[in-house]
């Protein structure tokens, strides 16, 4: 780096002060995809004056990243949205704040942010769809299509007991909910295979990225641990945001050896049907991982007072605070 | 700004030299959506343990920005991606070159890029194939969905007469191709309803950036015209690249009256059965408008010397060559 340009860093960013007033600087951006595959079909469209016939490709994963000038010391974070939601979800707030994306790139990590493969900037294939519509294939070979309703989101983010009733001190800014409505998309993984294709993504670019800290969120909480198992190449560290599903605690801990995992959980989840059962399965997977020469924690935040979080803690009111204590503990585990 | 940051800037923005080896100095970024309406259904959900029943938001548009530092004197420019693909059109190459998103940026304006409504990480409607799924319809009301093969693509996007074989002098970049191919997504244009609903997202953000300079591309590229139909607030001036369709010429010009609009077309069009008769009513569009008082100008890249662009002018080789040709007339007409 050259002297003038140097000292210009410096004085953009000594001075104290919220981070959001003042200008990114960033050294590379840009997208690109991992993985994918050809299939071949002669129902790619419905339409008669259309092509019908060739070649597409899918189960590729859209990544998109930028990489702050400050990076030589934090290593890449790879955050991958949950259940019927894209990379928007890292993004600005329902109601205008900073999204982690952005956080995390004013504290000097180069971040990636990927769409899940069939969802988002990543193609779903149209294929069993337009089968249906030719007469090709019976109804029930279509794929299971599932958009989570408002009322439904609203227990399952647990924002409270019952729509629209919020929980007392929730964090998540409902004010704003129908902002977070808007980010809601189909979502084609029950039909997926086992793993997500996404899983193969995400091998890929950590290897590629040669050390990177996997931030899962919900349905994707099992993703970085199939990656691993896969191969731990270029796997620096696994973050679970309230996962959907951790690993089975008396299935095989060899992948995780020494590997820094930290799963976190927000607040309400002792009484709820949903989340209760899965805190209490990845509490017995730490402990399993820790006993086998892991270095796994669990996170539980009221534990340690911070109290209000619903499943969306990126979005909430105190969003950059828990990102203050994932930092911290990237920093402390996984440098 | 304080002067120790101006003084960086200029710094940072004075030297000559390739700019994508300088930092980018980012004012602000961020996303939201424009647009969006509720539906109720019953069939959200074809898995027996998901919930089914409920209210979605669909036909929202989601828009991600920039802003550079040095923005003050540019217009915002929205780019709007055309048929089959997402925002992913904009950035880097399918040959890992700078993409028009970061370009423009670099040339000082604020940059908007959209997924169309129903497509990327704007929310499709999943209703009609769920009930299709659960036996409540039968499978002719399915949506019609549309997916371009690479093989059909190649003769669209006028890389060559037939798959695999390229015109001379071809600027796009086929040693790529497989790189495009995973930006291809399935499109439900077909089963929307006319005007699309991206054209309300389109005249929402217009109003909210007081002056943007629309650019589409292909199938999107009657949106800005649709969406100056409905209100003129807000748009600074119209870029259409290779439309689809143009407004037709004996219709009403009184909505572009004043209005600047370029309409740009690539190479190889006169002999493409699809293309040549597009260009010939843009061609007829433009004189009219113009002659109805209009600033509507059309540019056949070939007729200036510049030859070998096929229909995707901001991957081909020379995109930034175009780019800076935009920029020109931007700067001569929109400001």
């Amino acid at each position: 780096m050259n002297r003038p340009l140097f000292l210009c860093l410096v004085l953009m960013f000594a001075s104290p002060g919220h981070a959001g007033e003042r200008p990114l600087a960033i050294a590379a951006q840009g997208s690109f995809f991992v993985g994918g595959r050809d299939v071949h079909s002669d129902h790619l469209a419905t339409v008669p004056t259309l092509n019908s016939k060739g070649t597409i490709t899918i189960d590729q994963v859209y990544v998109h990243y930028q990489i702050p000038v400050s990076a030589k010391r934090r290593p890449p974070v790879t955050f991958i949205h949950g259940c019927c939601l894209t990379a928007k979800s890292w993004e600005t707030t329902p109601d205008g704040r900073m999204g982690w994306d952005e956080y995390f790139l004013r504290k000097g990590f180069p971040v990636y942010l990927i769409d899940q493969a069939s969802r988002g900037r990543s193609a779903a294939n149209p294929i069993a769809i337009n089968e249906v519509r030719d007469g090709a294939a019976a109804p029930d070979s279509l794929p299971q299509l599932f958009s989570e309703a408002h009322e439904a989101a609203w227990v399952t983010f647990r924002f409270g007991p019952d729509y629209p009733q919020p929980f007392p001190g929730l964090q998540f800014p409902i004010e704003a909910q129908n902002e977070l409505w808007k980010q809601i998309v189909p979502d084609l993984a029950p039909s997926l295979p086992t793993p997500n294709p996404t899983v193969a993504g995400l091998t890929e670019l950590s290897a590629r990225l040669k050390g990177t800290v996997l931030v899962s969120h919900s349905q994707s909480g099992i993703y970085p641990f199939q990656a691993a198992q896969a191969s731990r190449d270029g796997i620096a560290a696994i973050i679970a945001l309230e996962p959907g599903a951790c690993p089975a605690p008396d299935g095989d801990m060899a992948p995780y050896a020494g590997l820094p995992v930290l799963v976190v959980y927000g607040d309400y989840v002792e009484g709820s049907p949903r989340w209760g059962p899965r805190l209490k399965n990845c509490r017995a997977f730490v402990e399993a991982a820790d006993k086998a020469g892991g270095k796994a924690e669990l996170l539980v935040l009221p534990e340690i007072g911070i109290k209000g979080n619903s499943h969306l803690l990126m979005q909430d009111r105190n969003s950059l605070q828990i990102a203050d204590i994932l930092i911290d503990w990237i920093v402390k585990t996984a440098l």
